[in-house]
């Protein structure tokens, strides 16, 4: 006792801390703990979830070994109306848990205007917001139709995709091209030189790219994207090397079989222009990736996690098409100049499919420039990997951390983990202005909110107790 | 002395590591510390080191910010004897220093009776090798007509040059094309095969690639290199990344200038084949950036090292055209299966003109994938980087590191600072089989030898003296 009083004291804190750089300020010694809370699954649930302990492990197993097992080809492109299952003229898809144009945010407002002006059902971007507040569309997530859409994510049914398959499984995703940056559909832009870039899209890069992924035999993305983290990139926020390699095993082809050399030459300076064209081909490869764990019983792997720009929602491969939403959060974020966090739309975006498939955020150890855009250290680039690891099922085959001595990217997130051990998964991600028709405002870094995680777990468990 | 009989003893062990080991194995506690004696600078030399401490560092500045001024462009291409200096039909240039017949090794006079037979001068091996023997030719470093070459480094009058101009200075470098891997002249075969291939890169690659080039108004390679670092190489032995932003730059005008689409498909696939393409860009890049530094009296800075298979030679800023040579050392290689050690030639070729300059051993850190390759962890290729820039004058303004947060490259090497802290640069390397004809036996790190930089630093503290 007489020591304590008179001895220097070292504090210890756990938790929040902010009473640790308060004792700091004050020039005493503490030492913080970051260690966060439970975020809680209800005392009536925890019997089943100690009960249930060895089916969700097996269940998991299983839905990990799916994912592991996954070989995503891109093995053609169409139109959306004659490729997407279910996909009609009056339908339009988006990213994101499902939502009605009444709680649409802005950027996704924007994008469906644009699609509608792109589409020719509207002239004017009165007529077509009058349009789409009548009801005269249906709404629906891009995932509820083997779909992905980066930011806004919309898709119209004459908009051209590219057809990934999964061919271990059969199964196979949709995705639109990347628009490139600036004033773009997915950012919520849509004015005239939004829809001729897409009507361009339409006419000329689509055609001709088709005709050389046809001609190519298809290409194997799940190698492409192997080779794109041991070149910098983790293939969500960064995809300088995913688009450089896609485009040396595409350009061959593409001189082949393309029109006019001249036609061939625009399409090759487009892409070349454009370092996020990957994107959208890591998405759906991603999502056919993810597919095939669906449906398996017990499994608390996150097989979608999806932001509406409104909604951030997840889905679990043992608990069917269930969403389980919360409220996306705003990304901390490098802002382009003349825009701060007040503009800041909330998260948005398929893209975290990434993320769900362990790229993107998860493979942040392969991609320090993007931490070092929002003002992070190498370290701290291999932290946020190291610690995705605690939430993760394992490890991934074949894509690897070159930092990490090459270690198996961490795959397949436990949302009980998340839960039990409050660690956020953490997504790369761009920014969107708030309202319709401005476009992207900045880049960075988000967590996912934790509502859904609490939300998806208490439905898996809910379901388990009634199985018992 | 009581306490030193009987306490347990910890011992410090300074320099050579065997004891720590011996006493490591014996179960005794013991730290080494990786001290290296100076190489000696002769003791009569000393005096002039010291009093021309500041003019030595003065010179190293200036010969510093030239490198680090340089902006290298890749202009054109043309042929060896329209566009190299100096260059002769009877003029066979070869890496290194300065050789003859009699001492050059295997894989050096299997390139040679390549480029005699691929110039039409003989029918045979045997008889290219008499007219080899004979006289008949003259034998020069490439390092002395401007010109850089990788392993045996040979180049003949007819073979295509990348022309590379330093656009802050107008000095200009040549390199030829890279063939690829596998059966190819700088490795020293020169089978029906070899020289099928290079006639095929001197009538159909060179031509297209030359227009190519000439409509694209040139590439500014120190952006390429700058970017490529980003993406996992180093631009010594891995050059993955830098050889698909060279196709993204190219291609659009590959495209639009070759006489048709099937050759340019053709070579897309050549290059797209072949990672190792832009060695010989990252090569002319390098040595047009140091040229500009020689002839700085005092500077004791590197502005050359190569190596002819037989004799590893340096040139100094501050030392004329003089060559200080020492025997070349055999590289710690991965060997390809059925290979070892003892088929390896010594180290061989111009391609350390990119350590000379900052990059490839120097950049390791940016490309950890080749220090796996040897059975290394990330954390040597960081280590490997890290002990560069203690013999280093600066760090380089644009080619930077990402996992050391984006520092810049350790960039310009102290000859005397080598030989004053018994720091050796580290160098990539490929490894040639020692006989003429066999080809690549593996690939792996290797330091330089002391030799050269002991008797470069006397060199320069003569003329000091003689200056004084």
């Amino acid at each position: 006792m007489k020591s304590l009083i008179n001895d220097p004291l070292h504090v210890i804190n756990i938790g929040v801390e902010d009473f640790a750089r308060t004792i700091a300020k004050t020039g005493g010694a503490c030492t913080h703990v970051a260690w966060r809370p439970s975020a809680g699954i209800p005392a009536a649930l925890r019997a089943t979830l100690t009960s249930s302990r060895d089916a969700i492990q097996a269940a998991n197993q299983e839905a990990l070994k799916r994912l592991q097992q996954a070989k995503p080809v891109l093995i053609d492109m169409g139109i959306a109306r004659d490729m997407i299952p279910g996909m009609q003229d009056r339908l339009l898809l988006h990213s994101g848990p499902p939502i009605a144009w009444e709680r649409m945010c802005g950027p996704m407002r924007g994008a469906m205007i644009g699609a509608v002006l792109y589409e020719g059902h509207a002239k004017s971007e009165e007529e077509a917001r009058s349009l789409l507040e009548s009801g005269h569309y249906d709404f629906a997530p891009c995932h509820h139709h083997q779909t992905v859409g980066p930011m806004a994510g919309v898709v119209s049914a004459s908009m051209p995709v590219f057809v990934v398959e999964n061919q271990t499984f059969g199964n196979k995703a949709f995705c639109t091209q990347n628009e490139g940056l600036g004033k773009v559909l997915r950012y919520g832009a849509y004015s005239d030189e939004v829809v001729k870039r897409l009507k361009w899209m339409e006419a000329t890069l689509y055609p001709a790219l088709q005709r050389a992924i046809q001609a190519s035999g298809g290409i194997d993305l799940k190698n492409m994207i192997a080779q794109a983290l041991h070149m910098g990139d983790e293939v969500h926020n960064r995809n300088r090397a995913g688009t450089s390699l896609f485009l040396r095993a595409i350009t061959p082809w593409l001189v082949r079989t393309a029109e006019s050399t001249e036609t061939a030459a625009e399409i090759i300076e487009f892409i070349n222009g454009n370092d996020h064209f990957f994107l959208n081909l890591s998405m759906p490869a991603s999502k056919s990736s993810l597919d095939p764990a669906r449906g398996i019983a017990n499994s608390s792997m996150v097989v979608a996690m999806a932001r509406n720009g409104t909604d951030y929602g997840i889905q679990l491969a043992g608990t069917g098409d269930e969403w389980f939403t919360g409220a996306a959060l705003v990304p901390d974020a490098l802002f382009f100049a003349g825009y701060t966090k007040e503009d800041a739309n909330p998260d948005i975006g398929d893209s975290s499919i990434t993320e769900t498939a362990g790229l993107g955020g998860f493979a942040i150890a392969a991609a320090p420039a993007i931490v070092q855009f929002v003002g992070g250290s190498a370290q701290d680039a291999l932290n946020y990997s190291l610690e995705m690891y605690e939430i993760a099922i394992g490890e991934n085959g074949v894509f690897q951390i070159p930092a990490l001595d090459f270690r198996g990217t961490p795959t397949g997130i436990n949302a009980i983990d998340v839960v039990q051990k409050g660690i956020l998964p953490i997504l790369d991600t761009g920014v969107a202005h708030k309202d319709a028709g401005v476009g992207q405002v900045g880049a960075g870094v988000v967590n996912a909110p934790m509502d859904p995680f609490v939300k998806a777990v208490q439905g898996l468990l809910t379901t388990l107790n009634t199985n018992d």
